[in-house]
């Protein structure tokens, strides 16, 4: 395998959904990502940073190692400062039949058409940490194989469910048995106000120029739209700090 | 004025300090910053935009504008892909005693050492939308002059005061009149078991990777941990989403 001729290709998004493959780039990164079980294909290492354990590591996954001289690998890394590891680890986003179909007080975060990258990797890395059952990526949102994404998500993206899916096929799948849809929204009654038994609840998040499509007045089960009380004068929050915020509301009664 | 090549200047953090100017690039944030009342001194774009109520407003403030080929405002750009329209700002972080000396229930914001400069911007832009009086940057924190921050900040840094020092100017300036710092930490009690009629805290935010720095345990004054709680398996939230969450679980009791 010729690993950096790989990293090269999954710089762009026509050889990461070839390959289904991502580039997950950072030591703590790289660390994580071999814990969580994900398959490592391969470890491309800078020649002036010792990565020894790491690579024993990688070794017992039966990954590739291969070590380029440190120019080369700056190269390659998407970073600004690359610290001198990265992996490539296959992963596709699973299947919106095989998300978790009731996941307590939140089955899923829904990202509706947010399109920055660091946001929707911060997002997923939220859902983990606060207890969503599942992620999903609407149309419209970044591509999930992004480095960007990968590099915020932290590492969730190997240790919790994401699918990918359009809204048409969401309403079409989920049906009658559809969770409970809560947009987040910017004039809506405040989250504080939700009644505490709510169970199986979808949050959506949508872009912060665009907020939530206007599709889900559409929707057919029930939706509610939501807000989170902020200072007069302040507009508006980043969107994967309102998703952390909504998670973080919702977790008090689970 | 040569605009261009001001803009030049302030993409070093040198030119930056020397003008105490920055830059706050794209159209929502300059129409926005136009709004705020901040000292717009010039204005960039590129010729294939039109920008005609936005010049009307910029004119009214007093501010020059340059129009620029496509080719070269993107040359000029921090982002990758520029919307055409930039501002340059007069803008310098306020000294510690002109923060506001009570604020209620949150004093202040304290950003220990966040390197990143898009989490400290969006740490800015939580503290003005959550209800933090001010918000002080540290030693070892992003130059709060970054693109990035100004651009994650979403206008926030000119709409909510924001002093830079060190932690032992800190100490030295804040003495027995002291809010209560609440240091975010991994692994003390439940952020919800705070009680509801605590007043005049400072909440501090750490690096992801460091936390807050080990000096606040020679902190004079009532120092307190405490974390988010996370479902297990998740090693820890974006340090903004951290401030976040933080911040409107204080506003509750408001």
């Amino acid at each position: 395998m010729n690993i950096p001729k790989l990293v090269r290709e999954l710089s762009r998004r026509k050889g990461r959904d070839e390959r289904d493959m991502v580039v997950a780039e950072g030591h703590r990164l790289v660390t994580d990502v071999l814990q969580s079980g994900a398959g490592v294909v391969a470890i491309l290492a800078a020649d002036d940073v010792a990565q020894d354990s790491l690579f024993d590591t990688a070794r017992k996954h039966n990954a590739e190692i291969a070590v380029v001289p440190r120019k080369e690998f700056d190269e390659l890394a998407d970073t600004e400062t690359p610290s001198g590891v990265l992996a490539i680890v296959k992963w596709t986003p699973a299947a919106l039949d095989a998300m978790p179909s009731s996941g307590g007080r939140v089955r899923a975060l829904v990202i509706d058409g947010v399109q920055d990258p660091g946001n929707v990797g911060t997002m997923i890395r939220c859902a983990l940490a606060l207890g969503a059952a599942c992620t999903i990526a609407l149309d419209g949102t970044a591509d999930l194989r992004n480095p960007k994404v990968i590099r915020s998500a932290m590492g969730a993206l190997f240790r919790h469910p994401v699918a990918q899916t359009s809204w048409s096929e969401l309403r079409d799948r989920w049906g009658v048995a559809a969770p409970m849809i809560l947009l987040a929204v910017k004039d809506g009654p405040g989250i504080r106000s939700l009644p505490a038994d709510l169970r199986d609840m979808a949050v959506v998040i949508g872009s912060e120029g665009h907020g939530v499509r206007a599709d889900w007045q559409d929707w057919p089960s029930e939706t509610r739209r939501v807000t989170i009380p902020m200072q007069p004068g302040a507009e508006s929050l980043n969107a994967a700090v309102a998703a952390g915020i909504i998670l973080y509301e919702l977790s008090r009664g689970a």
